[in-house]
């Protein structure tokens, strides 16, 4: 078998191996500051790691020092006037491109994993919110600055930070607009754990071989729609009525044979079924509300 | 007065004391693995604490070393493959049997304690999500399996277990499928506090009286159903429309002249009211969506 | 320009200086005990403090040594009991007070703190949750002891709660409706910090300060509204949809050119534009769903 093809990108580092691709932002002479590129590529990375079943896990980091700086602030006080600066129409509605990454994170079938390698403030902080898990090295701060650029959260931030660190850190963090450390985000749980700079690859690659290992792919991209999904939810009947659906449908897989077969046998399960391919129909995985 | 008729069950302890009902997992031999017949068990004793005004809190534990070990897999690789097993058809949809169990308790008018024991792992951990206060042995463990059998999470977990211990948690326990400690389960949230085994009935009991010899079970009741479906309401404004209305009906009734009084008089309160008939009926208290 | 006129009222003290307005609940030799002229008089100091644009921050504290001991009782047994007490139709639905007080903060358009100076039972605590950030004083005491009193919360608390510190806190503190110290506050998660009496003001003042001081009062509006609106909402897209709007409408401001411009320069911000007039309007920031 060839070895596959791996996309290419321009603001992006993209590598596979052993199960776990790592997408690294790569503006290091710029702090990784995102831009419209950055935006679309890390869409397109997505994308790639949702289609190549080699992919059990990722991670994402930023090159060099910092993790991603915000949005690239080369044009100044018009950085953020797109009527202006991209030639739309006032009123047309622009949609925020952080909250397209955002959005495409969000409907990820794989894990994933942010490796939090240095500062990370604005749209660095916020895209980071719909990954699934944050390890964050002692070096790395924090920001939501908006407020003190006289605009406002984006990258859907307002649903995905009060789920994830509770409702009165987001409030504060968003007022003060002020940059914090990493022992900050640990005590209030936006990070997992800290680690000193040089360990910080090891631990994020650590956690993604203990999913990579021994977790169905399908079970996890499942788990991980259910979860998100449900977060929004009304009632516990709408996860009801969509777990009792994957039981069943999981339940009859040639995945669910092997791994009671595997854990009977207390031998390491080698699951067949493939993300690309297995994905139960019941439910349309990759589905989103309409923007309007 | 006789003393009432208990129920009698084949998989479950089922005994009532000074108001607190213990509902005991029991089938030690196979770690109190969970069948049909434990699912129906369990709504049936659910039904009965709710019926029994006798009842002011539950306590939920296991016998033997374990809490409930899981599904039980003593038909292998066809465990979760109901259609062959239980002879449905492939088209029907089957319901959930962790899930039915879950929203059983969801409804509950009566306070419910998780004591867990021992190990808790696949429904013998997602069944402990509705429950409203979960204390641990220094024993227990817990493991959310279900990737690692190559299947996906129940009872309606995925809705219960982030409102529990936060997004990251929940899908960092189901993307590994990692057994975890005590110890674990209390920094992140899913158990209150951790015991000495010999001291953990003592303190479950202890939080019951707390619960049983203070609060009017009306108000338990109604306090119950209306945090838990808030948990999943937009606006605060669908709480405003419930607890106006129960402030409404509670502050004319019986109770509320002994528990107002009893303060003043800095004595303890006979609250006259009882679940079986004075549940205000502004709400549908045992209500639930279709399962569709 | 003359000093603007500052609202007078019966049962609260209202003060405005350096951009930070001070609410105080004034009746101290009643400890606090909320009264339905304080349900009207909050209503109108929220008002007061959205409508001046002088009011960067909002901080709520309490005269003397409590902050607010609840439900006024001096109608006894009869004080829940609003047909007969206030002359009102049995039929009619009588709309919480501690509601709309928590509904109207909910609504608020400058970012809101608490200082919790002494006791805060019942609505004395409930009224802080729509809060954004609550601090203590080492001598504060909580209770959620509606079920003690054989009524049920109220506020819009059992929405507001569970977001605020977990479902199984909230349960825990309704069900047993015991009075808690400062500290079980701090662990899990009701307030941000524990202070000496003597710090508690200057750390508000501290934490408003930085707020005031540093970020534009139109972002911290839109921004507030749209974590807490989210914290209700099923699906990321709909904080897609709003913060594209507000991303667009205040990325073309002079708030947005002086927030950057001055980051870029390593200079204090003077944001141009004011709550009173240039909220954006693709968004009613002040509606709410109709009570029913």
């Amino acid at each position: 078998m060839n070895a596959p093809q791996l996309p290419q990108f321009e603001t992006l580092r993209y590598a596979v191996e052993d199960g776990i691709a790592t997408i690294t932002l790569h503006r290091p002479e710029k702090l990784n500051a995102f831009t419209a590129t950055m935006m679309q590529e890390l869409i397109a990375a997505f994308d790639a790691t949702d289609a190549d079943d080699a992919v059990r896990c990722v991670i994402v980091t930023g090159s060099g020092r910092a993790f991603c700086a915000g949005a690239d602030l080369s044009s100044g006080g018009e950085t953020f006037d797109y009527a202006k600066r991209l030639g739309t129409s006032v009123d047309a509605v622009h949609r925020d491109g952080g909250g397209r990454v955002a959005l495409r994170i969000f409907r990820s079938l794989k894990p994933v994993i942010g490796a939090i390698n240095g500062a990370a403030v604005g749209i660095g902080v916020t895209m980071q919110l719909p990954m699934d898990i944050r390890l964050a090295s002692a070096d790395a701060k924090f920001g939501f600055v908006f407020g003190r650029r006289g605009i406002t959260p984006e990258a859907a931030s307002s649903w995905f930070l009060s789920r994830v660190v509770g409702i009165s850190s987001a409030l504060e963090w968003c007022f003060t607009g002020r940059v914090f450390s990493a022992q900050e985000a640990l005590a209030r749980g936006l990070v997992r754990s800290v680690h000193a700079a040089e360990d910080l690859l090891p631990a994020a690659h650590a956690l993604a071989r203990e999913i990579a290992d021994n977790v169905a792919p399908v079970s996890a991209a499942i788990a991980r729609q259910m979860i998100w999904r449900m977060a929004g939810a009304q009632h516990p009947m709408e996860a009801h009525r969509l777990d009792s659906r994957a039981i069943q449908s999981r339940g009859r897989s040639a995945d669910a044979a092997e791994g009671v077969s595997a854990f009977l046998d207390k031998r390491a399960a080698a699951f067949p079924n493939r993300v690309s391919t297995d994905m139960p129909d019941f439910f349309d995985w990759q589905s989103e509300p309409p923007f309007i």
